[in-house]
């Protein structure tokens, strides 16, 4: 649809509350620009509570620092808001008539190539395309809260849509670290929701039955199978559930009980005081302790602590945000200088109880700026499954500085010795004013990994080793108390 | 019911499967020992299968060792099994005359003060009392795959259910690290298998329509509310969704939504073989490219890693698994003796991709090998709580072998120095063979906590670094070349 490589990245988000200001904040941590139209007097202090949470979080999942942030600007009008924008996101309120009217603006205004997103969770395409002058560029990309985190955007295309307009959305989506998954039909709330309102409906009723209380019923799922989605969904647990039997086992076995008297509650409860009372004061009972600021600040600290785990094991929406990381830019490092090796925000699950990053963090962050040196001499992943890799047998820390959750750190590394199997580098961690924080002095030794034993790099990365090594003898070197 | 004191940890299994095995191995794991009943040949290879599992990936739960072992014994009819028991676990088939029947025979040799609980899915207690000579110690039990990682349990009372079986099915649950969540009312299929139920039905649905496929329908929930629903479940989470206007106004937005045509899905489609075909053929296609047991060891792996994540952050099941680790026993520790500071296992969130663990979480290690020598000497929670606590400002560590996932490792730590604000540790890691891992020379300060800097230590406090100092100053001491 559009030429990438001829575009601003530049965002219109209309509609600026929850979602819509989650939208602002994701395009923007991803190096977006942002006109962002709310006629809510509020709209500026609630965009910056949002940012301020995403900033706070979005940039702990990754392992290297994201874009330098976009520019938000709070515009007037519609029209304002679209005139240069590659991509629309319109999160106006859940009726259809105002849908229909501002993505009536929204065309008056838009360049034609653009496309139309709309947040909506329960409207077809076909319905918010009814009475436009281009359909062809509006089609649905339901995000779920909180949107700067979770990566899930239901992508739903109707058949009146421009393909191009659906190929656009997903090279805009994942360009920002989201997952788009394109609906192949367009029905009633996509696909998500129909899961989520069949869950609620149960909930109703056992809350209304008295079987169970709002947090008996989060406990059933947080302390249950809601670990297992969190990884595999439904069918690949259950493929599991199913053993070597098989699928078609496993639905020999769960499938009868559909026609059990499970199914008696398919009736929706009505929603009467009552029911709305005692759920809302079970809710209290049972997280009223907490401000809904702090309830967001916890969910988003556990997001950001799940998505980490799931991406060291490589799986999920890890693995979405490890290939996410590898797309954002590097810093080039001439031999000349220091090596920049690291540029990062410490994440939530590096901290212990003193409230700052555990000791054993400052030795990972070494660790990962000597994987960087490594892959800077050739020794790569490709280096590695050729069975060839570095070891550190010996390393020392100085710790100079506390670093806190959310703070940006670099490393400067240096190689003090470069020779046959030896590798020696010194690591400097500085803060963001360039203040030094911490020093690690890191002897490694190169190895075979099948048998696992010490032996010579190939001569391709030895040669780099020696020509890096060389280049930083001219550079300041470490004082002899910084060194072992 | 019984009084702890006075049994033995011993539990009888009957019926050997996924579910019956794993909760032999989450017994076995947590000290008890286990008498299994199945008359399956295969019974013994199944339960090895499932022990291996849980061996390498429950303890990784922990960052303490768990008790020994207990000890497994087959036997050959239902009335050995039970004999000595403590606690019965029925995991038969799911066809109420075989429940029925092995109810029987366990109640004909049962100790009357035992419990029974069972492992089903959708039967009523009542319903499996009938015709029992003793309901009372009848109740359910109904735990979810895999047993031996995901700590939900729902207990299940009858009306007829003796309310000492209930308060000991709390306790023995609790005991081998689950979430007993005891239910208000029997009905059928409990809680969480409702919810599952309502999802697997809409899920049919959406793949017999050819809405979305079966890797689609699991990327819906991964990358989206499985990762909300691992930590908070379903209201929690709707109620910071609602934000400050609360949970009231969030059943408003959301509670009309049931009456939209959604629900015309609320039929239960046909299993026809085209559909389980469809679904078999998808799922096929999704992991096929994995066997079971490679799908499990997954599953198991992700499942620690967002447990551990979860348990960093002291929320959800990560905090059930904190409580429980602080009931693991410890060995004590003499002055005059090296400290046995760590013994623990090596969990797979701390390996990288050299497939070992981590040089970081070397230092990980020895963090918590500190922290054991401050508990020692007083400088615990409550004391980091009045504002003091000791921060490590230079450490250095010396590589000597690998550890994998899985592994066993003890340390054992000697105080160099503690003077004033100082306080020197030397550790060494040793393997299961007493083998040596890797040493650790740490330097620690004293500090106060509010405003950050140096001070001397609470007289109690700075009395037992001197005599610890003392004690360990007769000891032999690292040599030269293991100092920095």
């Amino acid at each position: 649809m559009i030429e990438v490589e001829k575009k601003t990245r530049s965002a219109a988000i209309i509609g600026g509350g929850v979602i819509g200001g989650a939208w602002a904040a994701r395009f923007l941590l991803n190096g977006w620009n942002v006109r962002l139209f709310d006629p809510d007097p509020e709209a500026e202090r609630k965009m910056s509570e949002v940012l301020g949470n995403a900033r706070r979080s979005l940039p702990m999942l990754y392992d290297r620092a994201l874009p330098p942030e976009g520019a938000l600007t709070h515009v007037a009008t519609i029209a304002e808001a679209v005139a240069d924008a590659a991509w629309v996101q319109e999160s106006v309120p859940e009726r259809l008539e105002i849908k229909h009217k501002a993505i009536a603006e929204i065309q008056d205004a838009i360049d034609p190539e653009a496309v139309i997103g709309s947040s909506t969770s329960g409207f077809k395409p076909s319905e918010l395309q009814e009475g436009s002058t281009d359909p062809g560029q509006i089609l649905v990309t339901h995000p779920f809260n909180p949107v700067y985190l979770l990566p899930l955007v239901e992508v739903v295309p109707s058949p009146a849509t421009d393909p191009r307009a659906t190929a656009w959305a997903r090279w805009v989506l994942g360009s920002i670290g989201m997952h788009p998954l394109v609906v192949r039909q367009e029905i009633d709330a996509h696909i998500a929701d129909r899961f989520l309102e069949a869950v609620w409906r149960e909930a109703l009723w056992l809350i209304k039955d008295g079987v169970a209380t709002t947090e008996e019923i989060d406990d059933a799922i947080r302390y249950g199978f809601g670990l297992r989605w969190a990884q595999m969904g439904l069918f690949e647990t259950y493929r599991v559930a199913g053993g070597e039997a098989g699928m078609r086992h496993f639905i020999g076995q769960f499938g009868p009980a559909l026609k059990w008297p499970w199914t008696k509650l398919m009736d929706v409860p009505e929603l009467t005081d009552d029911l709305v009372d005692a759920i809302a004061d079970q809710s209290d009972a049972q997280s009223g302790h907490l401000s809904i600021r702090e309830l967001e600040r916890l969910r988003d600290e556990n997001l950001v602590s799940i998505l980490r785990a799931l991406k060291g094991r490589g799986s999920a929406a890890g693995a979405l945000i490890a290939n996410h990381e590898s797309t954002l830019p590097k810093e080039a490092s001439p031999d000349a200088e220091l090596l920049p090796s690291i540029d990062r925000t410490v994440p939530i699950d590096w901290t212990d109880y003193n409230g700052h990053m555990n000791e054993s963090r400052f030795g990972q962050v070494f660790s990962d700026a000597a994987d960087y040196v490594m892959v800077h001499v050739g020794a790569d992943a490709d280096y590695i499954a050729r069975g060839l890799s570095y070891f550190t047998v010996d390393i020392r820390i100085r710790f100079l500085a506390e670093a806190k959750a959310g703070q940006r750190i670099t490393v400067k590394s240096q190689v003090l010795q470069g020779e046959g199997k030896k590798l020696r580098l010194f690591h400097r961690i500085l803060d963001a004013d360039g203040a030094e924080m911490a020093t690690g002095e890191q002897m490694l030794i190169h190895v075979s990994l099948e048998p696992r034993r010490a032996c010579d790099p190939a001569p391709e990365v030895l040669a780099k080793v020696e020509a890096l090594a060389s280049a930083h003898a001219a550079l300041p070197r470490p004082s002899d108390k910084e060194l072992m």
